[in-house]
């Protein structure tokens, strides 16, 4: 039986946009995991209330619901032992959440003033003021404020990029020969990018580049087919 | 019979402020091997050239010399497997890189504009003029102007560390319950700081400074007895 994965959309159900979903969206096509995918929007806490908290990604696998995209990671490991490991030791773990603090505390905030007025745009119209008023509150000031003057940040964006930069020149994965789950969470930010956002984060010739579109390519093309602007 | 282990040395032999060297010297504990160690200057090159090239560290176990900080750390684990491993697989290898990257090029390149000055005003007189010739060269300006204003310098420091912060909140070491090589990588660049410098790196609270607390206390205090100025 396919496992749901309540993933988060825009106006267009077709457009998901959420890095965590798709740090999850990836683990599971790693796993070689079947899929029923449907989309949620910020709004309907209703519909995933039976898992206890408001928020996506939300897997339900049988009877059994897993939130946050790292307990899913776990539970996918955990639960399948005999698919290909996402992380195959607790030291291999403990060294993506080095990666993961990095993507959530460096990638997704210098991504944040690029292209959040571009999220609130894409978004339905029962969602729209939600973002807005929350993340406004968030930011200190408005989401036009807050992204504008793209330009300048773009070039401050592609220099906050040289640790992976430089991994992605010595090595074809941060997993290595392959991906691990490691790549998905930063992989996530990118994505969550080029769904929502015209925004060209990177060179042609950049390193960064090659091992995105070597996983919008992955699985068949699952990211680089879905809905979203081109790269 | 111990490993030699070729060593960055100050005026003073006692003083050993390579972050390269104490990646080694972590390392070669953490395999809980038997170390002879040599304090080597910048100048000797002779002392060296048998290895074919002129950096350290450097290391000779029996008839064997390797150089290079990760080639020794691969060599570690290759000739030694049944000590603890560093890394102990090629995924956690990978995966340590990118630690390394972030080491190389957000760690280092801000701690060098802390400490560079204290660094040459340690060094022996034949060593000076090199040092200062060599890294003016590569910053484009003298030392003393690289390190001016360390003060706001500082604060940049600290909040470029929110990745590491982050992790060593969530868990005791970048490589989990333990310590690895990544974990080593990081420290080699807080040791080069408190060996050549008084600048106080972190507040007493942060998180970060618990976890080098216990690296200085690792393997019966190597690092924290070293000749250096208290954190």
């Amino acid at each position: 039986m396919a496992i749901t994965l309540y993933d988060l959309a825009a106006a267009d159900a077709d457009r998901r946009f959420s890095p965590f979903c798709w740090r999850t969206r990836m683990a599971l096509a790693h796993k070689d995991l079947e899929v029923d995918s449907v989309p949620w929007r910020f709004t309907e806490t209703d519909k995933i209330a039976f898992s206890g908290q408001g928020k996506v990604p939300v897997i339900v696998d049988g009877g059994k619901t897993v939130f946050d995209s790292w307990t899913i990671a776990d539970y996918l490991d955990a639960a399948y032992p005999d698919r290909p490991p996402l992380l195959a030791s607790p030291r291999e773990r403990a060294l993506a959440k080095f990666v993961g603090a990095w993507t959530d505390t460096v990638l997704h905030p210098g991504l944040a003033r690029l292209i959040m007025a571009d999220v609130w745009a894409h978004l339905d119209d029962k969602a729209k003021p939600y973002f807005r008023e929350s993340r406004e509150k968030r930011f200190g000031t408005t989401l036009e404020a807050f992204c504008a003057d793209r330009d300048s940040k773009l070039a401050a964006f592609r220099q906050s990029l040289t640790p992976l930069r430089a991994t992605l020149q010595a090595q074809p994965y941060l997993g290595g020969d392959g991906p691990d789950y490691a790549d998905y969470i930063v992989f996530g930010g990118f994505q969550w990018a080029r769904v929502i956002s015209t925004v060209q984060l990177l060179a042609a010739d950049d390193p960064v580049a090659a091992w995105r579109q070597r996983l919008l390519d992955a699985f068949d093309g699952l990211a680089g087919k879905a809905k979203g602007y081109p790269v």
